[in-house]
């Protein structure tokens, strides 16, 4: 069972430019920036009263952020939710007939493990599943 | 200034099985469902911890969501953000760069009002603010 929206992940071509814009236009600035050479994105992360919002840019045309702005452009990339146990969580999508994209809960960052499921089993929304330390609690 | 995600709105070909997904896969259900003759849609809204995911299938292909899931296929169609007065909050965007496709805030769902942001000046998004009463005080 999902416990709350965790964040939302857009895909931008020009990290810089889409935080100012959030900056000027919606008057919040991000906590914090991260570069992941595996993944090959740059990010930076806003809160909303508890529901982050991740602008990710590619660092490589063929990372999956950079195959994703290839084919569809600037927008949503993801939708994340947060669970108690994400273990537990793929393996109840998985029985409801959504297709898990990994076979194993993997570290995401800032001490998260996370899943993500394939968006073509859940009506074209990539979801990713995130446990993090207290989401129980999350309100 | 922005105060909260207040709902995220996905476009869906089949209302009911979407619906049935999401009860089945997260272990969530429907508060209301409605339809609207205007816009051509019936949605169906869950909460998550204080955020709506809104489940939209139009009523006619020529509909805004028709021809998003014509053009698109199924997926995030909208992000909603909660503001104090989206009057005020057009006003920003609108200073800021962005561009309004409402001239004036108009009437949403549940006697909120809103306005829309083009996603060509939103990183590919089309941004929703909303006022809803107490919007201020939401967390």
């Amino acid at each position: 069972m999902i416990r709350r929206v965790q964040h939302i992940g857009l895909a931008v071509r020009d990290l810089d430019a889409a935080i100012a814009l959030y900056e000027r236009a919606f008057g919040i600035s991000p906590e914090h920036r991260d570069r992941s050479e595996a993944e090959g994105v740059e990010a930076a992360m806003f809160q909303v009263a508890g529901v982050g919002i991740e602008l990710m840019q590619p660092m490589r045309d063929d990372s999956p952020v950079g195959k994703f702005l290839e084919r569809r452009g600037e927008g949503v990339h993801h939708v994340a939710f947060g669970v108690d146990d994400v273990a537990a969580a793929m393996e109840d999508v998985r029985a409801a007939g959504l297709e898990p994209l990994d076979g194993e809960p993997r570290p995401g960052l800032h001490g998260t493990r996370v899943g993500f499921i394939h968006p073509r089993s859940a009506g074209g929304v990539l979801i990713e599943l995130v446990e993090a330390d207290g989401e129980g609690g999350a309100t």
